[in-house]
């Protein structure tokens, strides 16, 4: 038995990018309102076809990078395949889609067509994207559970209160403040700059500062028993 | 600007399944070994090209399915997509990879040329799969930590100690018994049946029993203080 004698009809392999960020209190995602048909006039998730000599990584920069001004992208990994067979209309196209952070105080130019779309009242999205940025979704906010990816949607210093804005845009409800601090700073996630934010308009004393310890994405708890004492956590 | 302006050649997608069990007590995957070239004797995952009528999904169990029996896989999720331009001899193809689990107390039958290999030690294998191989044990592995995954390995009912080699054959390290009956009890994920098992030869006090208290994997501690009193948690 091969693993040849399943023949099928060559395809092609897009990649799209669902760019998350916090802006104006609400999560919000990259789109661009197509002019031509098909689905003229919905908005698309940036991206395009994958090209003969690079991978689907290397893909989902360059194209974004026609978009946004990728240095301001904090984070980037695989979403899911997208692969039902009348997913768009014309020759069959499999698309690889990622999830992309952008964090809150970047405010990079965009072309014309392009907007930041809130997630949760999304205008008429084109073929399978509306359901690619739900995903996109969900699975930045199981990441901000088990992981540090807070570190992607934040600035490098931050207060708790802003840091609890961020959280309660990206999960979708009101966070507590002193939980946040407790639970980040018992797993070692953040730490204080020893610095204060200005006191704001009301007065008040002045707000410690924080940075996340790490800008790498690990699992923050994992079974802590069950780890060898000094092995590298993996996602 | 459209997504269409960078046109590539087509290419062939196809799926491959890294199928993981722990067996005689080390975590295991299921390859055959390759008659014809590319690559003759060397082994492979199983998998094969995408179907213009099916999506990845349902292409990986059509082609698991003659190599096992599908009613024996307890778990299928998607890992990553393999698309190095040139990861494979002849025409490109882009591979969606699959993590599958089959519960130890399986024995499915095989096609002469399939075996249960260690993923400790590999024999020679095709293309990239090897790597595929190490990214599926990656992920199971931190899958344990925050998920109830493990019903995907276990039979439908343990003892501790049984579970404990479980765990320990997948982590690849001596798990404690008394920590993981701890941790997962405090999770909520274990529940004893009642029954003991049968005493081994050496007799001694009769071992509780134990299940998964679900099979149907969810992230199993998210920050709790973070998350709405109602509300479901997903990936």
């Amino acid at each position: 038995m091969t693993d040849a004698t399943t023949a099928a009809p060559p395809l092609v392999h897009e990649v799209l990018a669902a760019v998350l960020q916090v802006r104006q209190g609400s999560l919000r995602v990259l789109l661009w309102e197509r002019a031509m048909e098909p689905h003229a006039h919905r908005w698309s998730l940036p991206g395009g076809r994958l090209r003969a000599d690079e991978d689907v990584e290397t893909s989902i920069r360059r194209q974004l990078a026609e978009k946004v001004d990728v240095r301001q992208v904090s984070h980037v990994e695989q979403l899911a395949v997208f692969s039902a067979p009348d997913r768009v209309p014309g020759p069959r196209a499999v698309a690889t889609a990622f999830l992309c952070l952008v964090p809150s105080h970047m405010d990079p130019e965009l072309p014309e067509d392009t907007a930041w779309q809130p997630v949760s009242t999304l205008p008429d999205t084109a073929f399978d994207h509306g359901a690619i940025v739900l995903r996109a979704r969900n699975r930045l906010r199981a990441k901000l559970s088990y992981t540090n990816i807070g570190f992607a949607l934040a600035p490098p210093v931050f207060t708790i209160s802003a840091l609890r804005s961020l959280y309660s845009a990206a999960l979708g409800y009101r966070v507590s403040a002193t939980n946040l601090q407790r639970v980040l700073s018992r797993r070692g996630l953040l730490e204080p700059t020893g610095g204060t934010a200005r006191p704001g308009r009301a007065g008040g004393r002045p707000a410690a500062q924080f940075r996340f310890a790490d800008s790498t994405m690990a699992v923050t708890d994992p079974f802590a028993v069950l780890k060898p004492p000094a092995q590298e956590r993996g996602r």
